[in-house]
Parts: C-alpha cells; structure tokens; sequence
C-alpha cells in the first residue's frame, strides 16, 4: 500500500453538496483505513461564516447521515483535527493573500513541503477566476519548493459545449500545466468502470473475441429513476447529453472499446481512450434524426403515486425542450470496431437506476442446434458488464436442453463482485483522491479527451439549439423512454435489452 | 418428440447385470415418458431357465433397487406385459429356430413387422458365435421385410487389442451391415458428454477460441473411487487402459477435439471423430516412458478404513503387473491442435468418482495487472466441463481486486445442469436405446473410429506385455496416483488440476 506524500487538499466550496456527501466521507473513510499521510489536512473554503470549530460540528452531525458505515467517534475525532475552514470568496482576488498565509501555516504545521491540491466542488462559472486567482498569488507554482506538487481537481462539467470547453481549458492551462490538471469523472471511480480494464486485458479469452470478427453491436445504459429533483434550473440548461453523455458515457465507451496499452501508466491508458474517441463517426446532422433520439418525461403514475411531468417540475420552464433521455447509434471508425454499431442511452425517470454494458457476440457461423426457444434461429451470446446496482458480471449463452435430441437452451452464469465480500469496495470518490494525491491521472479526463467528446457531442447539440423542429418525444415517467429508441435496432435486435424483472411489489428489480 | 416405430428389443444376457441395472430400468423410464412405440415387447435371452412370469417377477423386485425414482406400481404393471423370457444358450445354433419362431409369434402380436434390435449383454467371447448363429436363422436380414430393419447394440469391450479388435468386426460385418452395428458407449450417452457438442457450436464465443492458437493444453481425467470390487479376473484381463482410455476416454477426447461437422447427422459427426482419433500422433516405443505413466494401488487407510490393495483382490494374481491408473501426454497431430497437449488420466481408487475437462488457455500476450495471488505472473483462464458428478461449466477468469491499484483476482463463475430442474435429464442408457430405435448412431461407436482408437492404444499395450521391465508405480489406495504423473506437464503447469475439495468430514467433495 503506498502512502501519498504530507499534503494539504483545499475545498473550494466547502459548505456545499459534494463536500458533504462525497468528499468528507470518502476521506474519513481514507483515514480508517491509515491511506492517508501522516501529515494532511483539508481546508476549505466558502463564503459561509465559520470558524474551524464551526466546520467541523457541521460536518460531525452530516457524516452520520453521509458515511457509508457506522461512525467511530474516536476515528472521527481524530479525523476531524485535521479539518480546517476559511471564509473567503473566491471571486476575489483580494482574499487569496489571506488563503496564501493560511497555507503556509498549515503547510509549516503539518510538514506538506509546499504540497497541495485545489478541489473545485463549486458553480462552473467561478473555475475560470479561481484558477486566475490562484496564479496571481503564485500558488500553482511547483518551483517554489524541492520535489512539492500543486495539483487542481475539476468536477464536470467541463464546459457547456465545445467552445466553452475550449475556453475553459485554455483559462486553466495559461496557469497550470496539463500535467496539474485533474477532470474528475466519478464513472471512473467506479470499480466496475476499472474493471473492464482489467477484465479486458487480463484475461485470455475475452480480448482475442473483443473485435468486429465476434461483436455485433454493443449497448451502453446509463437509466435514472429519480427526476430532476430540485435541480431542475442546473438540467434544464443541461440536459441529459451534458449531464450523462458527454463525460461518463464517452468515457466509459473509451474504456469498453481501447487498444490495449503497452502498458499501464496514465499517459499510455489515456493515450488509448483518445485514440477512441477521435474516432468517434461525427453524426452529420442529416442523420441527427435518424441516430439520435431524444425524449422528454410526461407526468405518470409509478407505483401508485403520481409523478410530475419534467415540464411541471420546480424551475423548469413550461415549454422546455430539454431532453431527459437520449438513444444514440454511433460508430468508431478504426480497424477493431468498423460497422460495429455501438448504442447508448441515458435518461431520468425510467423504470429504475442501472448502469450497464452489453456485449451482444456475432451468432455461430452456422445454426448447428435448434433453439428451444426460438427455433431457427440462433440465440447470439452476451456479456453483460453491470456497473451499477449489484455489480457483476453475467455472461449468457447455450448449453444442451437435457433430454432427446440436440436443442439449445440459453443459460447464463454470473460473477457478483459482492461476492468478493471479504475485500472494501471503495467508493469513486476514494480512489479518485488517493489517486490524486498519489500523482496517478489514469483514471481522470485529459484535455484532448474531453474535447474530442464535445467535438462529437457539439453537432447534436447545435442542431437542438439551432433548430425548434428538432424531434423530441415525450414518454411518460417510469417508463423505458420513447418506443423510438427501438428502432436505432433495425438489423441488428429488437430493442434494448431490458436489465430488469418487473416484480409487482417492489417495483423493477435490477438483477444481474 | 420423435417416437419409434413399433419394434422388439432382444437382450442376450437378460439375467445379467446390466439388464437389470441399467437397461430394464431405462426402458421403464422411457415407458412412464410415453417415448416407447405402442407396439413394443422385450424379450430376455438367457440360459437361467425362467418363464415370461418368473422373469417379469424377478425384475419386479429388482426395479425398486436399480430405477433411480419411486417405482409407480401400476405403470410397472403395464410395463412389465412387454417383458418376455425365452430360456435358450446363445452358442448353440440348435437354439435359435426357437428364437425365430418365438420372435414371429412377437412379431405378429405387437406389429412389429420385422423391427428387431439384439442386444448383446453378455460375455465379449460370445459375440461372434452369436452373431454367425442370427446369420444362420437369417435374422439379421432386412429385405425380409418392407421398410423394417434389425439392428445389432455391442456393449465395450469391443475387442482385447487392435488384432483382436478387427477380427471382432469381420466376424459381426459377415452378417451385419455397418449401418446395423450400433456400439455403445455409454459415456457419449451422458447429457454432459453431448453437451460439449452443443456448448462448442452454439456459442459464437467458444468456438473461435478452440484452437491451438488460444489454448495451452487440454486435460481429461475420469476418476474412480471404488476398487475391482468383485470384477478382479476381468479386471485384471484388462487394466485401465482398456477399461477406460480406449473407448471412453478417448471417445471424449474425439468430441472435444472434433471440427465442426457440416451437418448434425450421424455419419457426419462421426467422420469428424474419427478424423480425430486418426490424427492422434502414435506414441512411439521409445517414448511410452516419457510419455505414458503406469500406476497400481497398494493397501492404505481411507476414512479410517483399511482397503486392500489390488495385488490382494479377489482373484488378482499376487505379481499383477496389470494397471489400475494411467495417465498419459498425447498429440493431436492436426491444424487445429498441432502443438497442444492433451493430458488423460483414468484411474481406480482414487480419492473420488469425477470426470472432468479441463481447457487451460494461453495467457495474455502481456501481463499488464499484477496477480494478487501470484505476483509478477498471469494466471491463465481455464474452462472446465464437469461431466459427473455436479454436471456443469466452470469458467475461471480474471476481475480487479477492489480497492486502490490495478490487481487481479481469479474468480469463477459456473453452471450446473441441475439448475434446469425443470427437465427430465434422461440417464444414459435411456438415450442411447431410444437413439438405436430411431435408428440414430450419432453417439454410437463406427467401426473405423473404434480400430483407430485400438491402433493409438495397441503400442502401449504390446510394449507392457513383452516387457516385464516397464515402469508401473504404486499409489497407495486413496490418493491421486503416482506422483510422476505430474512431471507429464512439464513446462505447461505444476500438475493435475485438482477438481476437489478436502472436506474432513466427508472425504474428498467434488465441488464445481
């Protein structure tokens, strides 16, 4: 287990939703299991009036609420010492001075050696300033002390199509170098995202397969059950293109589709998924309509209860034409995935939360054994890769159905990473951290990633903006979304697959 | 579901053992599922001098014993009115006008028109005798008749050595046709034995993987627990390799190894075997040492229990040289398989009764993830086909090792033929006569594939009979044989796979 160097993490936006919910818990949880170096702390920052003491009574009462596990007062305790707070406002330029000495405090205190990373959990629009800030004080600046690192960590969105995205990274790069730089993806935090990674490249038989000699169309599904939740001012500039598939739907398509690397350094890794996604087909807007597939929650009964239309929800205007679900058909266009087909989609109000990858395999060559499902045909393999709610893997294919003669029967055998129960399955934001602090990118966004994603995303985006005729279809909440979608399947299925039972009591269940 | 025309079914040896345990309770079974022609009547052959009733009321008893579900009395009642007995001694020519007749009266009562099957259950040194006496009456003659035929099921062994072998052919293809010769095999009667068939070319993702290009080294091991067990003068005439490797063993071997046939017909299928079984690379004198490890078992306790060894079983001559273990590196010399190793071992007293495939595949071309098990090294997958007991599919593969870093855990994922609960898996003697009567030898041994398995095996055999020198070691009762036989792998693995667990109260279990 390596330990990262003495460092200090800075939280701009330390009284807000992110910090709260993901950031203390997942550090506290770093400490319990002593990941953490000796020498940290967290300061953060907020327009919000506190003192140290202040700051950590609030965090105290929300780690209860927010920690995964139950919380040892004497870990917590300990953990807490090393939180501190400053009120500033990080618009302005004339309270980074006082931010300068508070570090150099902390920095002197906990022996950081100049060591220090700059969380930005805060509104997009400040990034740029933050970052100007930051550099007037010199507090980017790695030459100022032996072998010592700042880094900056940037939540998504990165931008809000491709020009902004642009313009955001050149804002950032005039002060930091590349290499400082960490777009945070929480997919990438999942430990089901990496292990397609390591599913992939270390096991013999499925890579020799992963091609379009044996894949015939792969599916990607990211579906959300809940709405837009009070955040319906934020997804209604937005949109589910932004908010799902521009960043962790590219990216774990990057992942699902690379090159093997030679080898398994962040650069190398990151190399491979650019390679991917600048080889995205861009979607002409011609085929916009035919490839892409947007849809719009209308107000249902689920379960018994009466649900909004997105429409009606809090802040949203009334004749929005926001998308809530997306389906898309896109292509890559190199020598593993030519005419391989690859459909993705995401959504807010369907039936129920997954996450998911479905490999669909090419049939057999010939139809050797009848179906006992579907004679005459033949039932192609599946690999399903699921990514969220119990994560695991499922692989579907025929054995002999016991008894005279020779039919198929598909069966499946699956892999639950529950099952590894006696190993701690870290939460995204954990290993993105510790990662952080450890110097390791792999697992965050470069900036040629992130703008080969807008490069595809921005025609589809523009034709919405530019065009109120562009289609978008209504589909009533809790429900799989437009039947429209299907139809991306022509020639190749029937439609998405579906990852759940319905079970009557309880809703749509999501077994593997 | 296909049924037979109507037909009479004509056991030599029907006071025998396997009438009683296998055959009579096969065709109850077929009987209850309604998959026996309406017109269809057994008649037993045997020198115990019975009648119709004795015969009916001894396997009325015997039933309870050997039929593996609760006996239903009244459907044994009716099925029991099939059952016929003519006391008669096969080797006399005199007896088989009386046969004749006996089978024209049959013959008329249940409209067979002129469908016989003869079953030999009796001693392999009658066969011939047997055969020329039916020639004699004209019994094996299908012109005699419109559209009706005679069929002839051989139980193993089907010879002694390769000389003897085809003599044994010659004999019964004077009388018979080819296509009247039904070999049985009980082993491709398995469900789990065919459902290699249908699990390599139904799935679009095995079979490109099935090659010398993707896989290391193949093993197959068909494991007894029990001793000679009372069969110590028979045993002794022949030894494993003839009691196991030569027909079943090496018959599994033609399924796992087989192309794809262009066609799931009987003759199709078989030329596939055969081409197989024709390939085998012959092990040359020279090499036997090397390549071929001969094992017999010593006294030692099992369970607690004191067990003989095979020197002191009834009937076994106290200098035995005969093997009760065999295990062997063999080659394929095909392009398919050129350069693959097969690994075969068949033993008695062994610690359990398994039968198992083991497909280990190559490597990653690289090792990109360490292996948290085994370090700076890449646990190859492996695929493992159980045929008995706990019939399923086992596949170990690679995940990520939750947490921090990139490491890999070999984890499984299986199968187990008893989760389709809701089918009857048919035993397989019940297969393989229903077969016979549809007049399908897919699973029947042809006689091309039977002589090229006794041309592989007869080096081997005639270099352990004329030489009192060669190597034969002990293992004590209870343990896996001798330890040479691991060197066998050098280079490709430490040794056999171990298919079990050791649970201390239970002995050795067998899991998946």
């Amino acid at each position: 287990m390596e330990i990262p160097s003495n460092c200090i993490l800075i939280i701009f936006g330390a009284s807000g939703d992110l910090a709260k919910r993901k950031l203390i818990p997942a550090l506290f949880s770093l400490h319990i299991q002593n990941r953490l170096p000796e020498g940290f702390a967290v300061l953060g920052i907020g327009r919000t009036p506190l003192d140290d003491t202040a700051f950590r009574e609030r965090l105290s009462k929300q780690v209860h609420e927010f920690y995964s596990g139950a919380v040892d007062a004497e870990a917590w305790s300990a953990f807490s010492q090393r939180l501190f707070y400053l009120t500033m406002s990080p618009e302005n330029a004339e309270d980074y001075p006082q931010l300068k000495e508070r570090l150099a405090q902390l920095d002197a205190e906990y022996k950081v050696g100049g060591n220090y990373i700059y969380y930005l959990s805060i509104a997009p629009s400040v990034y740029g300033t933050i970052v100007t800030n930051l550099g007037k004080q010199g507090l980017q600046k790695e030459e100022s002390c032996t072998q010592c690192w700042k880094r900056l960590i940037i939540e998504k969105p990165f931008g809000y199509d491709l020009a902004s995205g642009q313009e955001l990274n050149r804002k950032v790069l005039k002060v930091f170098r590349e290499v400082q730089v960490y777009r945070i993806d929480h997919y990438l935090g999942k430990e089901t995202v990496q292990n397609i990674l390591v599913f992939r490249f270390s096991n013999g038989i499925f890579e020799p397969l992963w091609n379009r000699n044996f894949i015939s169309h792969i599916e990607i599904t990211a579906a959300e059950k809940a709405g837009v939740e009070g955040r319906g001012e934020y997804y209604d500039s937005a949109g589910v293109i932004r908010d799902m598939v521009q960043n962790h739907l590219l990216q774990v398509l990057g992942i699902v589709a690379m090159e093997p690397p030679a080898s398994f350094q962040a650069d190398t890794v990151r190399n491979e998924t650019v390679k991917v996604l600048s080889a995205l087909r861009p979607i002409r807007p011609e085929n916009i309509e035919s490839q892409v597939i947007r849809g719009q929650y209308v107000s249902a009964t689920i379960e018994g209860q009466k649900v909004r239309g997105y429409r009606d929800e809090d802040k949203v205007p009334p004749y929005s034409r926001t998308e809530t679900y997306i389906a898309m058909k896109l292509f890559i266009d190199n020598w593993r995935w030519g005419g391989v087909p690859f459909f993705i989609r995401a959504g807010k109000r369907l039936p129920t939360r997954v996450t998911e990858v479905v490999i669909h395999f090419k049939p057999t060559p010939q139809i050797l054994f009848e179906d006992h499902d579907a004679p005459a045909q033949s039932i192609p393999n599946q690999l399903i890769i699921r990514i969220q709610p119990n994560e695991g893997i499922l692989l579907k294919f025929g054995m002999k159905l016991p008894g005279a003669g020779f039919q198929v029967k598909t069966v499946s055998m699956d892999f639950h990473y529950a099952n590894l129960s006696d190993t701690h399955v870290p939460e995204a934001y954990e290993r993105l951290l510790l990662d952080c602090m450890l110097g390791d990118a792999t697992l965050y966004a470069r900036r040629d990633a992130v703008e080969s994603c807008w490069e595809f995303i921005d025609p589809i985006l523009r034709k919405d903006a530019e065009n109120l005729e562009s289609r978008i279809f209504s589909y009533p909440a809790g429900t799989w979304g437009p039947r429209q979608a299907n139809d991306l399947f022509n020639g190749y299925s029937d439609g998405w697959r579906s990852p759940c039972k319905n079970l009557a009591q309880d809703g749509q269940y999501c077994e593997l």
